[in-house]
């Protein structure tokens, strides 16, 4: 990755993007800090987690609003304090920059916590 | 179930509540419509549906509003354009009349759609 162009000053692409290939995700991987792979290598998972159920939902609202202007949805659990993010591009069938991007987005959230 | 007081007229109680049996859980899934029993019948499942994601957060927050005013507080998981609740007592080790109250207010909700 370009240390002149981190992955959370960037935004999502719009359009087909290629599945990454096993070391860019890796690199982003590294860069990210956080993030898991998970399902065989096609989705980034991280939990945050908040006080109590109440402290979790800015961070929800913040995640659905970031997504709305990214064009790039994740997919969420939460179980009371706890929020489970799970990042892939449906179309891809697995990681693109912009899940990467994205996750990056998703740690730089002042909702996101320390 | 009394007719009088359907459930999503009533409120979730604090303190510890029981176990319902078999019977209760069935007479108020009867009521509900929509909600599943899962996890060998320990805890209740609905997946409330949406135009897309942005169309599903405004009842995300009425959730999390109303599972604040009422202490009791659901998982939940966002898939685009689909919010799955999953409802059960944690200190009861499964359902109680709060489950069913919840339940109740939940499809309720303006937010919920028809």
């Amino acid at each position: 990755m370009d240390p002149a162009h981190p992955l959370a000053a960037r935004h999502c692409r719009k359009g087909r993007l290629p599945r990454l290939t096993g070391g860019a995700v890796e690199d982003g991987l590294r860069e990210l800090g956080g993030w898991s792979l998970v399902e065989d290598g096609t989705r980034l998972r991280r939990a945050f987690r908040f006080a109590d159920f109440k402290g979790a939902m800015p961070f929800v609202d913040a995640m659905a609003a970031l997504a709305e202007r990214e064009g790039h949805h994740p997919d969420f659990a939460v179980h009371w304090n706890t929020v489970e993010v799970t990042l892939w591009t449906h179309d891809a069938g697995g990681l693109t920059e912009n899940d990467l991007v994205l996750a990056a987005r998703l740690g730089a959230l002042p909702e996101a916590g320390s």
